[in-house]
């Protein structure tokens, strides 16, 4: 399938990723751009492109060779069929390059569902780690990022898995910002008369360990406030309760957003105030746009694989891209390897049951 | 303890709240002005003040009597202590009113926990509910409010509580709007693969169940960002994901004004567009203003108790004030009765649950 070309002698030092060409809500018209202005803005990233070859035959660039994938990933097809029906699927032939040693990442927009069943189908899960995680970026007060993780990938978790999210946020973390002790909060509720549920308080003794033996930062407890506070680099929760923090966050940042719109543009003055407050509103906005926070980290995987939103347009599609770059450039596998290592002890546990699971996804 | 006022002799269809005049951050420096503005907004209203003599001394009003506590419930004390060690609170005093029949609800600004645990002890839990909720009402983009429960009560849910909580809520919606069928909707993730944990899963059956039955206008799932867009006038959840869906939701506004403010003063041009887009942003902020959405109502106990923001001023508690009268003359507490008796056969259960749980308590 592969089509030979000038990229294969660059050097080792190279970046290269795999791009699902096809996923997301656009498809090419907005992969295709973005990976354009990616490879302009690396001189050093090489990408493979995957994806239907009508829809690839239009682009070409000497640090990007182009594998072709027959089927596509619907944003709606359940994991079944994108798993087992769809075996040349654009998703599955990009991650299937992380495999096999092509790239040392895989990016797609496609249905996360899919994206974690074939990823782990195809990575395996890592030694010590139950399950994967999902983590993606949320902007805080302090300017920063927030990793939050998991956010839907796992609905019941226990404590074991809150402690190996932690070790997983902080190997990430650590790679894309060289902070090597970024402090991980665990979320929890506030109210004196009812600290959390058993698996919360199990988790905080858990955290609380291995923060004594220097394996993680652990901050503390925190709240759905914190986040956005920027309080700690990284928030662990199950992926039930990140998933709705993160929508509701959305639900109100377009609430406010929709009621601003509505205020200017009440009547001509409003509109007046509106045009003379454009560049702070411009400006706000720009701080604001989620566009710059695409692309979670699919982590515990044997290889490293990063979700943009379905709905991004190349602007955002190139944040995720970047951030795989930045993640394989600064070895996030070999990191959230030695954090394992190190954290061994208290993940012990780990080991039969994720190869119990991995068997049974082979079934 | 009690004075006699002129009050005594007023109409039966008065309504009385007893109001904890002690609790919250700032206590009677802005209860007892909330109090005064509520009195002259409805003149059928009266209120049984409770609290330290000397903090009520100076207030006195034809509708108003004073019942004296010689304890204040610390907004950090553990339930063990408010509920044990201080048996003269103004909080239980307060809660005492309604459950002699003296107030038809009770308003606190105190800690959440000791407020929960005082009026459960004292009020006990109705037949047929497991467990009382809190259900405070956010604001949406419909411009109305999404009554969402639970809000931190009930750490661990199973189905039935959730199935509880929608009754309960629906009987406070039709009381506070006169809407007889208000629509539930029940809070999950929206991924494909993963469509929430086995409790969501149930209670979404049972939760169908009840709407076919017609004792619940049943939507069907939501997700975070629908508690906003008002897709539903009631979201339930367990208390965990919907303190941390209420702190996170927090956070991003709190955020979003931070950076408006820092915008709008970054140089003397920003700072001149802000005077000029002045009437506009304070329109916005007027919109956005959770003082108006103060005031959440403890359900499921044989009275009416509700909670005010700890940090609330005299705005925001007259508000809390106002919706507990609201559910006072509209007779919510017939209305969690009749909804309860209604949708027995689905509630079976809690029963003899909720009798056990009352008498661990009073041990």
């Amino acid at each position: 399938m592969a089509t030979p070309s000038p990229f294969e002698s660059a050097p080792l030092s190279t970046v290269t990723l795999a791009v699902d060409c096809m996923g997301g809500d656009f498809g090419p018209s907005v992969t295709l751009p973005a990976c354009e202005a990616f490879l302009a803005r690396h001189e050093r990233a090489a990408l493979v492109l995957v994806g239907k070859p009508e829809a690839l035959s239009n682009f070409s660039h000497p640090r990007c060779r182009v594998v072709t994938a027959s089927e596509v990933v619907g944003m709606d097809d359940p994991v079944e069929v994108a798993l087992r029906r769809k075996k040349d699927s654009s998703m599955r032939v990009a991650i299937a390059q992380v495999k096999d040693g092509a790239a040392q990442a895989a990016v797609s927009a496609g249905n996360t569902g899919a994206l974690m069943a074939i990823a782990r189908y195809l990575l395996k899960t890592m030694d010590g780690i139950d399950r994967p995680a999902i983590a993606p970026q949320l902007p805080n007060m302090k300017g920063g990022a927030t990793t939050v993780l998991d956010l839907g990938a796992n609905v019941d978790c226990d404590a074991e898995d809150l402690l190996q999210f932690a070790v997983l946020g902080s190997a990430l973390v650590s790679a894309l910002t060289g902070n090597e002790s970024p402090s991980v909060g665990l979320l929890n509720i506030g109210e004196e008369a009812i600290k959390g549920s058993e698996t919360i308080k199990k988790a905080s003794q858990l955290l609380r360990e291995a923060g004594q033996s220097q394996d993680l930062n652990f901050y503390g407890n925190v709240e759905g406030n914190d986040i956005f506070k920027g309080t700690t680099e990284i928030v662990v929760c199950d992926g039930f309760v990140g998933n709705v923090a993160l929508k509701a966050s959305e639900g109100v940042a377009s609430m406010i957003s929709g009621y601003m719109r509505q205020e200017f543009s009440r009547n001509l003055l409003t509109k007046l105030a509106g045009i003379l407050a454009y560049p702070v509103l411009s400006a706000l906005k720009k701080r604001l746009d989620h566009r710059r926070y695409n692309g979670a980290a699919l982590l515990g995987l044997r290889g490293l694989v990063f979700k943009s939103h379905g709905s991004a347009d190349a602007l955002a599609f190139g944040y995720a891209l970047d951030r795989a770059y930045d993640a394989a450039r600064n070895n996030l596998l070999e990191r959230v390897r030695a954090r394992i290592a190190h954290a061994a002890p208290l993940l012990g546990r780990a080991d039969a049951d994720a190869q119990t699971e991995v068997t049974a996804l082979q079934d």
